[in-house]
């Protein structure tokens, strides 16, 4: 079949397609298949394993899963165990719970579009919880597959216009490049505005305003995107720095958008995690009442790490009611988000309690704090990598410098000199990681995505592994 | 908070939201769950119960899942279950399976986003088995969320161009409302090609030729959709039928979309399922190695209907090679289908076989033939209702003669005549039904959508009640 006689041809098809782009499962991860496969044929290489540090994926690392949780997934998901006494009562009386709030007491019925309402008002508690009491609606609750089906639902919302009046979105570089994507899908145009890698990766409100006046230029600024603790670059933000982002959303008019999918995974001394919808409440009445914003959680990653389960929401704030109508029926066309998912989150908002049976063996201890020193101290022994404090999030952003030789040869093959490193990386050690350029970086800087999960043994082979190649590598092109 | 100062408001909305409907969540389905709201209150009804007909959810009508499926769930969810004696072997093993191919042995791992190798391969060795021995290529199979997700997909691929060369699709009226909304949301051009309900709701190609021909003055026709067994209006297509549509799709350079959800849902004495991709085969290469086709399958509906699993995949034939990678990148961007879903598709793609323990007790047994007999024969009894038969699928959309004062009454409401009806019928009994308006139909034609999901004693009831229902109201307007 000649490509001239087809319907759909790269010709034909959707140019913005043609334009998305996402690294974190881009080509370096193909390459990483394939490898994999040549090790299982026999094909000797200078490691026996890939080593998949480019994706936050706890459980693919040899997380455990925590029994409490897939003890009620198991028990929703056939009920005749609610009469196996060897499962936990506060167990049982979960699940029960949740089948109750399920269309005919099964986990297989479509639930409402926005998700079940059980769990909403369970979710809207747990949000009270952690911000001091300031009230969640549950109707302000939306679930979702994932974090990244909300914030694409909410950016399908925002893109209007065309030319000067298309709507422009701001996202930090580096950026999870979901937003990227998205927005190129989309067609809206993407502000860009840089964090401070000097200053551990902060955001700037300069910065932030040097971006929206040159983008007045040339498009309509409706939104902010902000991801704290930042993917991929590990910074929590500060409460003054939040105050600083609502205070310059509200002036400028943009619709506020926090990603804050990390929030349970803060590590550095001095460094707490603080909602934008908490913040945004305690700075009065002319914010509160003001500032339209969405938020978004997830049960992927925290001390969790389900990611395989697709469960998540996100709540909005200050919504147009009119909109909020055609929200729900925009979710609606694609009829619920996975009810597993949605049992699962219901779970981890309502954990065990203390006068509970599975309290004292529901651990929720994790070593990514432990792990977040570690790479951070190995990396910066490293002539030529330099790498911020790992605060929060599981990633690290080193800077790499890179020597003209090796640029040029990258050049050669046409591929950004991060790109060709990493490749190299693979291809030597079996270790997966992430070009900076998936990220988006300051022209002529050059960085990779590094995941912390690796067991903590694990963890310290791939450091001195990505050490020694480091050192050989400015060695063969200096 | 006034709308003025709103950023995002319905004037500042993405414009192609607005225009989306899905009728089969819409104001009827708010009114249903605002009125049992009022039920629980203690509001007085004439009825005591809202019954649900107007979804195809088979375990929120009561359906129980099957035992082996849920077994291999649970096993999945909470592995330490496969030390229990009491669950079959052919179960563990099962679980054995999926687990070894989900990252680190969990069902909280992403996969990869085409989906769980291994469940790709099962998959393909199950079309293979269903057509007959036709080569499947797991590497053409995407696993997805729920079939609408993959349907989605597709025609984000093929919509581009704009005024004249604007991607016009052609979709059935009636049709599943996914298809109108996906085309609006994406801002294409919705081609509506009318099936023939003096025939059974058969397709008729000199009417695909017709809406053809018509769609070409104004937008550039690039794709075809067919969804066979038939929703909402339940015909099973012959295989006749299917073959005139495959070289029309050939002679007019058409991609082919095949929504086969209903693959095993064909009831009708005669009627039999011919997949797309078989009889495109079976036509010979002129045919096989041409036409570019999608068919899409879920979990959620035939006789286990999981929808809560949102469990689905499509199998894409003939696509070009560039554009396969481009779809997989576009996939990669939501990481991967929830893997509980996956896990289901690949018990139900690989059932218990003869020589296994859970053989005897595994029970796909189904009442819907039954049922789908009663409720044409009862309809068919009320004066101004007629009825097709229900061939296939799990829905009935017979036509209603309405008289002209109750047409009248509902233009004063601003309702369709239709909407007026099913929401009189709402209130008066609990039924929800979706207007046919919802659907599409031929101008001044009105319809209804009603499953054929309640269990077999409360359907005669429901069909009991919509027969009074419609003298009553008769009586009223004439």
């Amino acid at each position: 079949l000649s490509g001239e006689n087809r319907v759909l041809t790269m010709d034909t098809m959707n140019p913005n397609v043609k334009r998305v782009e996402y690294a974190v499962r881009g080509p370096i991860v193909q390459r990483a298949v394939q490898i994999e496969r040549e090790l299982k044929m026999g094909i000797k290489k200078p490691f026996t394993e890939v080593i998949r540090a480019n994706i936050g994926d706890c459980h693919a690392m040899g997380q455990k899963p925590i029994t409490f949780f897939r003890q009620v997934l198991a028990l929703c998901s056939y009920p005749d165990l609610l009469e196996d006494g060897k499962f936990p009562e506060d167990a049982k009386s979960r699940a029960r719970r949740i089948l109750q709030a399920c269309g005919g007491g099964s986990l297989g019925a479509y639930s409402t579009s926005q998700g079940i309402e059980m769990i909403r008002q369970d979710i809207a508690r747990y949000i009270e919880r952690r911000d001091g009491g300031i009230t969640c609606d549950p109707d302000n609750i939306y679930l979702s597959t994932g974090a990244s089906d909300a914030i694409v639902t909410m950016l399908k919302l925002l893109v209007s216009g065309e030319g000067m009046s298309r709507t422009g979105v701001m996202i930090s570089i580096p950026q999870y490049p979901l937003y990227s994507a998205t927005l190129a899908e989309l067609g809206a145009v993407q502000i860009s505005y840089y964090l401070d890698e000097d200053n551990c990766w902060s955001l700037d409100i300069s910065e932030l305003r040097r971006a929206l006046q040159e983008a007045k230029k040339h498009c309509s600024p409706r939104a902010l995107c902000i991801i704290n603790p930042g993917n991929p670059t590990g910074q929590v933000q500060s409460r003054q720095c939040i105050e600083g982002v609502i205070r310059f959303a509200a002036a400028e008019k943009l619709f506020l958008m926090a990603d804050e999918v990390y929030q349970d995974n803060v590590y550095a001394d001095g460094c707490k995690f603080h909602s934008f919808k908490k913040v945004l409440f305690e700075m009065g009445l002319e914010y509160s009442e003001k500032v339209e914003l969405a938020s978004f959680h997830s049960t992927s990653k925290c001390y969790m790490g389900e990611c395989g389960f697709r469960g998540g929401y996100m709540e909005v704030v200050n919504l147009d009611p009119e909109v909020k109508v055609q929200l729900t029926k925009l979710v609606s066309v694609r009829l619920c988000p996975p009810v597993p998912g949605q049992a699962l989150l219901d779970v981890v908002v309502n954990p065990p309690q203390p006068d509970e049976p599975s309290y004292d063996t529901f651990i929720k201890v994790s070593t990514l704090a432990e792990k977040a020193n570690m790479t951070q101290e190995i990396l910066n022994q490293v002539p030529g990598i330099k790498c911020n404090p790992v605060q929060g999030a599981m990633y690290t952003f080193p800077r790499i410098h890179l020597p003209p030789k090796a640029i040029l040869e990258a050049k050669e093959k046409e591929q950004t000199p991060d790109m060709f490193y990493c490749m190299k990386l693979l291809e030597e050690t079996g270790i997966c990681l992430v070009p900076g350029s998936g990220f988006g970086q300051r022209d002529g800087t050059y960085h990779f995505r590094m995941t912390i999960l690796p067991p903590k043994e694990k963890l310290k082979i791939v450091l001195a592994k990505i050490k020694e190649f480091h050192q050989h590598f400015m060695a063969q092109y200096s």
